[in-house]
């Protein structure tokens, strides 16, 4: 297995080509021709093994699903249909072919899901395997969704049940369609990466409001601590003026109030922000 | 230091603000307007430690400056113009704020020069430093450089001398001025980045055709062996018709050949394609 093998071998699991890809695995970057009207949303997301999973309890396929879920998930929160992703990809040494089709594979049948192009990356070799998606959705001008509209006296929904679920947390389902029904509705939205009690903190920080929350929906077999402070929900947490109406499946949790900017409240009491930080000392 | 401040920190240390950035660090994507008549291009770089760097031998700032400069060397081998970027950054234990300020510092000082917003990215911890940069390049529709395009009678060039030198190693100057004089003139182009012999057989590979090299311009200090092998030089590998005038720098080293596609030749004698690869057994 050597680098042009490898990237060749990638490019060749990859059906579907899509016209606005005007380049795409094999030269030193892609080529993207925008749509008149669109505009672009960009993220990129980490999954390093032993910090975001272990090879024990993860397949090959379920990292590369994940790694490229990650991603997709941060499309949904802005209301984007997905476009391309780039991945960078570090093999650890006991990688092997078989490993390396079946982490592509994982991704490229998620890829298809939602109309991905993978459109090229990085390959490199480190003690352990890191990924790193970047995706590229997009959304007409001016209608891509953000955390900083929220107003005192909008409703606060989540797009299903809080507290992690062992399927999900391996292959999460990204909320794509979900999203698109909030263009034009939701005054403000993100996904659920980190917990509702540090997710809603942000999204109220950046709305310069604060929340309170009066119901908590708990998904079947989690613990009410889960559900609040868990992370890797992917579900959507997102505000609508009072009186709209959601989309199907919307979860009412609370309201929007004039109050301390980032200030969340759980029945009354202040709720701290306790779901995930890398750099919490 | 969390997640939130730091974050909010990486924010306040750019000052120019790309008014085609829409949204920018702090939500769930950033959000770009393409301007009309342009293709984008993108291209997403790792520098790890202990495989692409040694933290001892290179300063935080350092490694921010060639975090980005790897990508911007991409932007050039298209001929692009640089406009923004996104940055994966995993800190080590040891990384501490300053630490931080001076990574951002060497990373937002090479951004102002070539005029590249940081337009986001993802934070995370992990046993040893680990960056992934994503660098998005505009080029006019149609116009950016391709590996692909080099014919038999096409005269070889370089940007410059080859073999590693040290300040460029560690703060490489990437040659978007350079590239963008080749639009419209030059039939193939790539940057250095894993030698030579690999990169010229890369090219020769995706072009179809076979090149015969008859001078290796080789910098003060470096052999033979490591202008031919070596990597990381970050000058430019192109491609122009036979008698096209080259811009002012560009170095003669043979000419483009019929023969087996992807096979170099050196003064006659095939030159094996040795230069740095991650998975070569």
């Amino acid at each position: 297995m050597n680098e042009l093998g490898l990237v060749a071998r990638i490019g060749r699991k990859q059906h579907r080509r899509d016209p606005r890809l005007i380049a795409g695995i094999g030269d030193d970057c892609a080529i993207w021709r925008p749509a008149p009207g669109e505009d672009l949303l960009f993220t990129t997301d980490f999954l390093i093994e032993d910090v975001h999973f272990k090879r024990g309890l993860y397949s090959a396929a379920d990292i590369g699903h994940k790694a490229l879920a990650r991603g997709l998930s941060d499309i949904a929160a802005m209301g984007g249909d997905a476009r391309f992703c780039l991945l960078s990809l570090a093999l650890a040494p006991s990688c092997d072919a078989g490993w390396v089709d079946r982490f592509y594979g994982g991704l490229l049948k998620l890829a298809a899901r939602f109309g991905v192009s993978l459109a090229g990356g990085d390959l490199s070799h480190a003690d352990r395997v890191l990924c790193d998606i970047v995706v590229c959705g997009a959304a007409p001008r001016g209608k891509a969704l953000r955390r900083d509209g929220a107003r005192a006296g909008d409703a606060i929904y989540v797009s299903g049940r809080l507290g992690r679920d062992w399927r999900q947390y391996r292959r999460p389902a990204p909320r794509i369609d979900f999203g698109l029904k909030l263009r034009g509705r939701a005054t403000a939205c993100m996904d659920l990466s980190d917990g509702v009690s540090l997710d809603l903190h942000r999204l109220a920080l950046a709305s310069g409001v604060a929340a309170s929350l009066d119901s908590i929906p708990v998904r079947r077999g989690a613990t009410l601590e889960q559900a609040l402070h868990g992370g890797e929900d992917y579900e959507l947490l997102f505000t609508m003026r009072a009186g709209a109406t959601p989309p199907r499946g919307a979860i009412r949790i609370g309201a929007i109030i004039e109050g301390q900017p980032g200030l969340v409240l759980l029945n009354g009491e202040p709720l701290p922000p306790r779901g995930y930080d890398h750099f919490r000392k």
